[in-house]
C-alpha cells in the first residue's frame, strides 16, 4: 500500500492562516465541522496535561523499531509543520526523545504525532514540545530499514496527507484535508457564533430539552414518564 | 434486561449527609465498608488529577454514539447529585462537554461518571466539573434513539441504581446502595477511627508483622526464613 | 518456576553509589547502556507526574489479590532499596496504599514498582512516595496465601533478582542486574558525555542526518528524494 | 452492592419450555426481540465450535482466584440449569475443569457461563458440556473466602439473577429476565416468522434496498449517487 | 476525512484473473512482495477456520452502531468482489448476518472484511460465506446515518480504495493497489519460485545458516558461540 | 537484563523419559504439581485445536521485527526439543512460517512457543507442527540485529531457561525448571492417582460439597442458606 523509499520534497501545504485559526477552535469543534470524520483513534494522548499544537502536516512512515526516517524528516520540516508518523506494524518503542525534539524545534515544527512510543517526556515537557503518542517507552529504536517522508499514511485509523491540516488537544488529534480547510474553517466558525449564548443559557437553568426543542421530538419516538 | 424508553421522576435518593459523610471517607475506605464490593472497574479514571466528588444516583442509559438521554437527565438532576451513565454497547465517543457541563452544574450536579468517553476536558477542568470516564474522545454524538432515565444500570461493571451514593476520587468509584448507605457509613467510621494511631506506629518503625500479629500465622502457614 | 513460602534475608546489594549514579541518567540512558534489555513493559507508569527513583531491588512475589508478602517484604527493606513486586497471575487490584507506604518509608524505601494495582494515590502523592503501576484501585487485598521474598521474579515482563539496581521514572523503569551495574554505568557515562554538544549542534539547526552522517548509507539503502 | 455469603436455595425459574423454545432462536435473535439489552459482551466465547445452550440461571459471585462458591452452586442446579459465574475483580484464573463439569453435568446443568478462565478444554470439549469463558487458563483456584449463589450478580456487564433465561450460542450470551421470557418468546416467534421468505428473495437477487423500501429515505437523508 | 453520503457507481477495478492469481499466493506471500505493506491489523480474524478469499475491493464506510450503508453497497457488488468495511469510530456490534451474506452472495461476492462485528456465524460457516471481522456480537445494529460506499477508507489500519485486491486467509488480509496488481503479481510467482526447492532442502536437514549463507554475516555482527 | 549475540551450545537437558511422561498430564496438573507456578499468560494460544507437545526447551531471544536468531536456534536444536522464543519488545509480527517449521522438524523440533506471531498457519496445521503465540499475522520479519540462543528468557511472563521441560496443550503452557522435573512428576502422579475415583463419584451425583467435606468450613466461615 505504502510506496517505500521516497521523500517527497515538493509538498502543498494547507493555508497557514487557516491553520492557525483552526487551532484555536480545537479538536472537538474542528472534528464536527468535518462532519465527525479525521479523528485519529483515542488511545492517542498527549505526553503532558495541557499540550495544544496545530500546523501542517509533513508524514513519516516508519518500520518497527526503527526511526531513520525521522532524522529524513526534520530536514523537510517549515516553521508552522507538525509531524505525523505512522508504523509499519504495531510498536511502542521509544521512536523520539530531546534531541530530536531540540532538532524538530530548530527547524520550526510544532509538534509531533506518533502511532509508536516516545520518551525524555520530562525534557520534552520542559521545553514544551507537544506530543500526541500511543505509548511511552525508554526504549530506543534502530536506524536500518527506509521507509519515507510525505506520502499519504494512515496513523491511528486516520488518513493523513502531507500538507493537511492537523489539530490536536487534550480531546484528540484530528487531520483536516488541506483541500477542506477553509471550508472546514467556515463551518467552524459558523458552529461556536452562538456557542456563548447557549452556554449563558444553560448556565442560567434553561435545559436542553428547551433550548434544542427535543420534547416533541422524545415523545414522538415513545418516550414515557413515570411518576 | 433494560426498560427501555422510560423515565422514572421520582426516585427514593439515599440522606444527602449520610452521602457526603461517605464521601469525605474515599472509595478505597468505602469500598472496604462494603465487604469489598460496588467497586467500577479500575479503567474508570478521572479526567483531572484531585477530582474528588460525592452524591446521590440519577442514572442513565445511553445507546452507543448517542447522548440524547444527557438532556433528558438533566432535568431530573437535583442539587446533590451524580449523573452515573452506561451505554449498552462499547463506546468510546464523546458524549459530554461544556455545554452540558454547564447545564449539569446549573441544576446542581456534583459529577458524572461515565462509560464512554467525554471531550472539552480543558474547559472541564477550569470548570472544576468532575467526571470519570472510560475515555477522552473529541467525537460527537448524535441524537436518534431511546435509552432511560433512572432505572438499574450496570456501568463499568457495577449496578447502579437511581438515588444510591456514588464515592468517586483518583481510586476509583464506588456505588453504595440506598438502602445500604448508614450501615456502611459505620462501618467506615469504626474502620477509619484507628488509622490514624496505626499510621504513628508505623511511622516509628513498628512492623506490620508485629503491628497485625501475623508472625505466627505465616509460620503455621509454611514460612522459611533463609540466612 | 517460583519457589513459594521462602524469604531470604541475606541478599547481595548492588552498590549504593552506583545504583545513585545510575538513577540520575534516567532509564531511557541506562536501557541504551544495557544493550536495550531490563525495561519493564510500558503499561508500567508512574502514580504521579515528575516520579522518580533508584535503589537496590527487594523483590515480593504475591498472589493474586492477597497482599500478605508485602508486610513481610517491609521487614526485609533496608535504607536505599526499592521493592519490586510481582503476581503469579494478572490482577489490578489494589495491593498497596498509604498505611504500607507509611511503613516503607520509615524502612528507608526509595519507591515501589508492582505489577499490580495501588490505591490511596492522593495520599502517596502528598508523602511524595514513588510507585509505578499497572493500574490504579481502590480494590483491597486478603492476607491469604504465601509467596515469597527475595527470590528472582518476572515482572512485566523483565526479571529482576534481589540486590538489582532499579532506575524508575517518566520513560519507565529498567533492571540493571547487580553484578552487570558498574560496567553499566560506564557506558552510560560515555553515552551522555557528548550529548550536551550534539544538543546545541542541533538546536542551532545542524540535522541529525548530517551530525550522524546518515547521507550516504541512506542513499545506499536506496532512499530517492522526489521534487 | 454484592450480598455475601448467602445462598437463596429457594428461587423462581422461568418456565423451561420458554427457555427451551428461546434457545431454538439463538442468542442474535432473542437479543433483537429483547430490544437490544441482555446482551454479555462479546469477549465471551464458547470454548468449542458450535457450542450452544440454554436454560434458567444458577447465579454465582465468586472471589478472584477462588472457586469454593462453585461447589456450592453445584448443589442448587437442576436439570435444566445454566450456572452463570461472575467475578468481583478481573480474573482469567481456570475456575473450571473436568470435575467440576462430570459434577455440574450429574445434577443437570446445561453450561457453563462464567466471565473468568475455564481450563481442561479437551475434556469439557469431549464430555460436549458448553463453556462461554473469558479466558482459558491452566492456573487452578483456590478454597478460602466466600461468595453468594443466587443473587443477581453482573457478569460480563450484563445483570443476571437467578431465574432468568440464558440463550448462549456461537453468536454471544443473552440474558431474559424470567418476568420477560413469555413476551420475549412471542416477539421473537414474530421476528422468524417472515424469514424464510426474505431470505428466498434475497437470495433470488432482490435488493435490500427495495425489500426494505429504504431508497427513498437514503434519498431523504441526503445520498448521493456518482457515476 | 471521509466524504460522507456517497456512492460511486464506476469503479475502475483491478482485473480479475490477476486478483484470482494472488488469491492463490495467499496473504503471507503477497504481502512479502508488496516490501510488507498493506496487512490490516493482526485482530482481524477468520470466522471459521480454512477461510480463504480474494476478489477486488467495494469499500463501505459504516457509521457506529449503523449498517445501513451495507444494504446500498449490495447494490455495487458485481461478481468477484469483496466488500471491506470500516466504520468511523470502534464498535463491535454485528453489522452482518445471514439474510445479507444472502443478498451479498447472490450479488457475487467472494466475502466481507470489516472492521466491527458479524454474526450468524453458525449459518455463515454454513454458507460458506467467509468474513474477517474485529468480533463476534450478536447485536444487531439501527439504519440512521449515511456513510459511503466506494470512497477509499482506512480499515483496521490500511487503506483500501474501490477496485483494490483484497486476498484475505488465515494468516491475515492484504489490500494490493489496483495499480499494482500486476508488479505485484511478477514478485510474488518469482518470490515462490524457488520455495519448494528451498523446502525440500531443509526437510533434508539443510541448515538456514548455510542455505541462506548467514554464518559470515552473523559473524560479522559478533555472534559469539560458547561451549 | 539480557546477555545479547550469545549461543550457549552445551546445555543440561532435562530428562527426555520425564519430559514425556510430564507431557501426558497436560499443562493444568503440571502447573498445580509445580505450586501453581511457571504458567505463561493466557494470551498464549495455540494455532489449531487439539495441538499438544512437551519436550526439553531451546531458548531463544529475538529482537522485533527480527527473525535472524531462529535461523541460529534450528542449528542447536535436537530431537525432543521445543523452541521457547521471548522479544524484547512486543511485536505481534510473523517470526515463523512453513520453511522454519520444515527445518525445526527435520531437526527433531516438537514444537514451538513464541511471544509473538507466526504465519503460513495453514501449512503448519497440515504439517501438524504445533505452535503457541500470541498472535497470527502475514507480516514478516527482517535478519539485522542479533538476540541469544539458549540463554534464560521471559517468554509471556514465565522465565525459561535452557533445558526445562515445556509441557503445552490447549490450557495453556507451563515451564518445569530441569532441577525440579523428577519432583514435579511425582507430584503430578500423586495429583491424577485418585482422579478416576473421585470422577465417578461426582458422575453418580456425590457432590463437592461431601466428597471434599466442604461443609463445615463453609458454615464457620459464615456462609448462610437462605430458604
Amino acid at each position: 500500500m505504502y510506496e517505500l523509499g521516497v521523500v517527497y520534497r515538493n509538498i502543498q501545504r494547507a493555508d497557514g492562516d487557516v491553520a492557525a485559526k483552526l487551532g484555536e477552535f480545537g479538536s472537538a469543534t474542528v472534528h464536527e465541522a468535518m462532519g465527525r470524520t479525521g479523528l485519529l483513534k483515542p488511545y492517542m494522548r498527549p505526553i503532558y496535561v495541557g499540550a495544544r499544537a496545530c500546523g501542517t502536516a509533513v508524514t513519516v512512515l516508519l518500520q518497527p523499531g526503527d526511526n531513520w526516517m525521522m532524522h529524513v524528516a526534520a530536514e523537510q520540516i517549515q516553521p508552522g509543520d507538525i509531524v505525523i508518523a505512522a508504523v509499519t506494524a504495531d510498536c511502542t518503542d521509544g521512536y523520539f526523545g530531546d534531541l530530536l525534539a531540540t532538532s524538530f524545534k530548530a527547524r520550526g515544527a510544532r509538534g509531533l504525532i506518533i502511532d509508536a512510543g516516545v520518551r525524555d517526556v520530562r525534557e520534552l515537557t520542559e521545553m514544551k514540545f507537544p506530543v500526541w503518542s500511543k505509548a511511552i517507552s525508554a526504549k530506543g529504536t534502530i536506524k536500518a530499514t527506509l521507509g519515507s517522508v510525505n506520502i499519504p499514511v494512515v496513523c491511528a485509523g486516520a488518513l493523513a496527507s502531507p500538507g493537511d491540516v492537523i489539530v490536536a488537544d487534550d480531546d484528540g488529534v484530528v487531520v483536516v484535508p488541506s483541500a477542506w480547510a477553509s471550508k472546514v474553517l467556515e463551518k467552524a466558525v459558523a458552529r461556536e457564533a452562538n456557542e456563548a449564548q447557549k452556554r449563558a443559557k444553560l448556565a442560567s437553568g434553561v435545559l436542553g430539552l428547551d433550548m434544542y426543542s427535543m420534547r416533541e421530538p422524545l415523545q414522538q419516538a415513545g418516550l414515557r414518564y413515570i411518576d
